[in-house]
């Protein structure tokens, strides 16, 4: 069998070839470099032809990459895959991390036979999916890319999976731009990848110097990056990235390489066989129609080609399992919601026949209580190290391959992974995020700790639910939710140890909250999460028991979507129709800013609020609370100024 | 002149040595290694003894760098410093990355003389500045630390400015943990030092190998790390942790080495010379008060020591200079708003005699029009490349040596940064983060690439100034409100070439917004701002003209601090008292919320919002604006459905 690109026709995807292609060794072949050059040109034309049409677009990041997309696509050396199935989860995985790039993946995938070539003129037209940046609405596509240094994270959850977890055959390759191997995301991904002994990722980086306002700070020095990547453990291999039979040979040599990661640092030129080569100033812009002539008569005229290429067996994507939960805490005992995590994820494991759910944890996981998973399943949980960014970018990765991914840090250092949480919620990517030590009533270790903005950053991904438990058993019940649901997640976690509240068999719902004490007279209503719901139950025996001032409990729970119709009837419900929300986080985008905007087209209810107003210190985590007033009794003080 | 460390008595800080100290070659000496070594010990009961009082802490990770304090402190060929005024600008800077071993580092500054060894065991207490983590309340503290990975991009910063700006001989040692050089962030300050060949820093790596919940991922495999800096542009040094020749000897040769950055890789041992020394599960503990004998058993009982420190010229911290600038834009003009910050940028630079104006950016200069600055002040643009964590600590660094330090890129990238610029909200950090790029509006890059959670994630921060100019005169006196702005600030930019609204003569003030529209008969009161203002400012005009519907058009400008006042009488003003908030934003965190909850103890005003309410696309602008009703034919539709 050969893949060598014949002249005969358009491209005619054949069919899927017997199992076995699967796992024959890929031999040397000779390959018909004029012909792949050919299609390395017509990738270019695509390529400026789509961005002259949509008067906006990246040709000449395109240019410099047009060969390694011939050998990747159209070459048995290359990817592995079914042409007419891009989505067949048996296939090789391309993940272009250089997403503006975006045009050339798109005319590659015409070029197989996927996308019809008249489709690729619509490229960045509203109602096409070809957007100017990749986002897996494309079933070749599995997360959005375009802010830089996050496709090999990606990569290495998916590629950890199928090595380990899946057992599945198939290979990872990534293109990176050579500017964005100065995001260090890309340093922690390139650790991990190495440190697990990933041999089924290859990445490319596409070393053509210029990046978008001046030259890249390594410029065309090819063998500072190899020492780099040496450096992190991997195979490095030095070429001329416009070489097709360079190019070939090194990806054939990467998928023999054993234990080992590699990279093929691809030295090539912007813009390269435009007239634009090399130069500066043309990054991010269509050129002119004339380079398409000029590409053209470079060409060797061959009219046509045949992919033959090699596919791999056809797998389905794992349909994902439901799981169920049994809780069992004593009515008088406590418990922390972190520890709560821990116990939650072994208990959905005996649900998990097929151990899909999967644990990642960034050197915390005696702090999250991720180890309990750890010791419970080790197979499905990865230590991630100290470098949340590649964390998140991992998590996403094994949420690709239909695993049930759960990332666990402090709250606080979610911030690290923002930009990869924010291009995950354009992806649509499911991982399961638990912050533990979220807010002040962690105590001594100080605000570098405290997750304090943790809720108003979650809030902003899209679709993402946000769930705030205040006991074991809520926290349990919230993992049970969210392992179950198909969305960004995000599970909010304290540090303390706190009283039970709730009894084994309550329900819980996203979207919907609890009410803890509601009396006729209820003057207000409060309203708290986590930590502050015991302090606002606590604040409202006392009110009762020492001033005869009823005051109705709403334990908030989910914050993201927010209970809208159980706030308004609790809050209407007292006679002062007042609210005052207490929340052991920063004011805005928080519980308050939460409650406020969902009842902003009330005007009858009044609310008022009690949050950390000012960078918080080291103390007792009960000398936080009072601080800041989070405390019962700060809560009495407020609440009687508000009733007076 | 020797600086032996001698018997006689307690730390005596000596009078300031005369100017030529400064630049005086160090010499090789003979040190007393005994009573560096008593020192080092003295340094873990310390750390022993504060961690036993506040019942929290790390011992562990201050008993593996205590001889590495010893020679930074007590020897010439460490730090250079007034032990009596550890804020002197002159003096050598120390940056302790891992924050978590605070302990060593105020007990160091006590057996300088600086801090009583008494208010020592106040440590963690809630009325001692002694926290968990270094804060920079402290003197001797230039950036809180404690999220791990960061120190190094702000030495970066630092060292620059001593080197190419100040004209400042000191240096800056950073101590980081082994566990957090997996965070990519020392990777991109790695990077930035080695190719600004920033000989004035050297990093010393604490490798002793055992991370919080395991083993780090390099263990004490020394090699790996020294290929890693080796290959990153460091001079490296790889030596034993605890043997003080060695130590010093490294240090010694640290200074000599030219255009180049250094690194001493210090293979160490967790808890050393403790019981627990290599232990797991010692992380983060207080050990048992034997522990304090058990040290002590091995000191040499000597009885004290003198410190003859090398006391660098005293030099002030330059004071801020107050900017201000010329706006000239013609009434008819347009510009947009990124734009005028180049613009602004150059502008103030005109009234910036001491050029303490500094910019940077990640390699977006010619999209965020900071290249404008570099092309009029080349000295003070530095360029970070695609490294965003790195380029908001290198702007930190540059604030901490009273530089006015702007940072570019577009807003969507600065969530990479998100945990850099939480923790420089923890410090105070002024820098002026300014994003461009924002919303939807940016069209068909599509949602990678658009700013959407910026406003909430620059709302979080505390005393963070968020201005969001409508055009060039707004844009361009937003830059100027925050050059002279002792806080944090944002600047939301857009990239649309947009009208003039504004007279060069108009006054902005941060906490004010601006109403460009206002009748006696309006039914309701639009909120915009950036593109929106332009588009209810159109809507307006609109249903004026053709519905004989007046609306009052408000530009909300600052929106943090906001406006409470300005809004409220404008919506009081309005017949139906109703706002609608039109954003180029997600809802959660944006404008929307910041109106929603200044208002949420009013109860006559309904608030209502467009903003971007699911993951965007590709398209025009004028689509994009389109498609979530943010343009004036989706307000005009939405104000008919309110006032109806």
């Amino acid at each position: 069998m050969s893949d060598r690109v014949t002249r005969k026709g358009k491209s005619q995807p054949q069919k899927e070839e017997p199992k076995q292609a699967k796992k024959q060794k890929v031999q040397k072949e000779t390959y018909d470099v004029a012909q792949l050059q050919d299609i390395a040109h017509q990738l270019r034309i695509h390529s400026i032809e789509m961005t002259i049409a949509s008067n906006s677009g990246h040709p000449t990041s395109c240019a410099s990459m047009a060969e390694i997309m011939a050998v990747l696509f159209f070459t048995k050396a290359g990817m592995h895959f079914n042409p007419k199935d891009p989505g067949n989860f048996g296939n090789d995985r391309f993940v272009l991390s250089k997403g503006h790039a975006a045009p050339i993946l798109y005319a590659a995938w015409s070029m197989v036979g996927y996308i019809d070539s008249k489709e690729l003129l619509n490229l960045r037209k509203i109602d096409s999916i070809l957007e100017g940046h990749p986002v897996p609405k494309l079933p070749f596509v599995d997360v959005a890319t375009g802010s830089l240094g996050q496709g090999l994270s990606v990569a290495g959850g998916m590629a950890y999976s199928s090595k380990f977890l899946d057992k599945i055959n198939n290979r990872y390759w990534v293109l990176m731009g050579d500017g964005e191997i100065a995001e260090g995301s890309v340093w922690e991904a390139a650790h991990l990848a190495s440190h697990y002994k990933l041999d089924n990722i290859t990445a490319i980086v596409d070393v053509n110097r210029l990046g978008q306002s001046e030259e890249t700070s390594i410029g065309h020095d090819v063998n500072v990056y190899r020492k780099r990547w040496e450096a992190f453990g991997w195979k490095t291999f030095v070429i001329d990235g416009h070489n097709l039979n360079q190019l070939t040979d090194a990806f054939d040599q990467c998928r023999n390489v054993k234990n080992q990661p590699q990279v093929i640092i691809a030295k090539t030129f912007k813009g390269k066989y435009l007239e634009m080569e090399n130069k500066e100033d043309w990054h991010g812009k269509p050129v002119p129609q004339a380079q398409v002539d000029f590409v053209k008569k470079q060409m060797k005229q061959q009219d046509g080609f045949t992919l033959t290429p090699v596919v791999p067996t056809q797998i389905e994507k794992p349909q994902q399992s439901h799981f169920t939960l049994e809780v069992n805490y004593a009515v008088d005992g406590k418990q922390s919601t972190r520890e709560a995590y821990g116990k939650a994820l072994v208990g959905l494991s005996k649900t998990d026949a097929n151990q899909q759910i999967v644990a990642v944890d960034g050197d915390t996981k005696n702090s999250t209580f991720s180890i309990k998973y750890k010791e419970a399943v080790p197979t499905n949980f990865v230590e991630c190290f100290i470098a949340e960014q590649n964390m998140v970018g991992w998590a996403q990765g094994f949420s690709c391959r239909g695993k049930v991914a759960f990332a666990s840090t402090f709250a606080a250092f979610f911030a690290r992974g923002f930009d990869q949480i924010r291009m995950g919620g354009i992806s649509g990517s499911q991982v399961k995020y638990i912050g533990s030590h979220a807010g002040v009533s962690i105590g001594e270790d100080g605000p570098s700790q405290m997750g304090l903005e943790d809720i108003a950053m979650f809030r902003t991904i899209p679709n993402c639910v946000v769930l705030y438990p205040s006991d074991g058993v809520s926290a349990e019940r919230a993992i049970e939710l969210v392992a179950n649901h198909k969305s960004p997640c995000y599970v909010r976690m304290s540090r303390p140890s706190l009283p039970i509240l709730y009894s084994n068999n309550e329900v819980f719902e996203i979207g919907k909250s609890k009410i803890l004490k509601q009396n006729d007279d209820d003057k207000i209503l409060l309203i708290g999460g986590g930590v502050t719901t015991h302090e606002i139950f606590k604040a409202a025996k006392q009110l009762s028991e020492q001033d005869k001032i009823n005051v109705t409990v709403l334990d908030l729970f989910s914050v993201k979507p927010i209970d809208h119709d159980g706030i308004l009837n609790a809050a209407n419900k007292t006679s002062l129709k007042t609210i005052l929300v207490v929340e052991d986080h920063y004011s805005e985008g928080g519980l308050f800013e939460a409650v406020s905007s969902c009842l902003s087209l009330n005007n009858e209810i009044k609310i008022h609020s009690i949050h950390v107003d000012k960078v918080a210190k080291s103390g007792t985590p009960a000398q936080m609370l009072s601080l800041y007033h989070l405390d019962a009794a700060g809560i009495i003080v407020k609440v009687k100024s508000i009733i007076q």
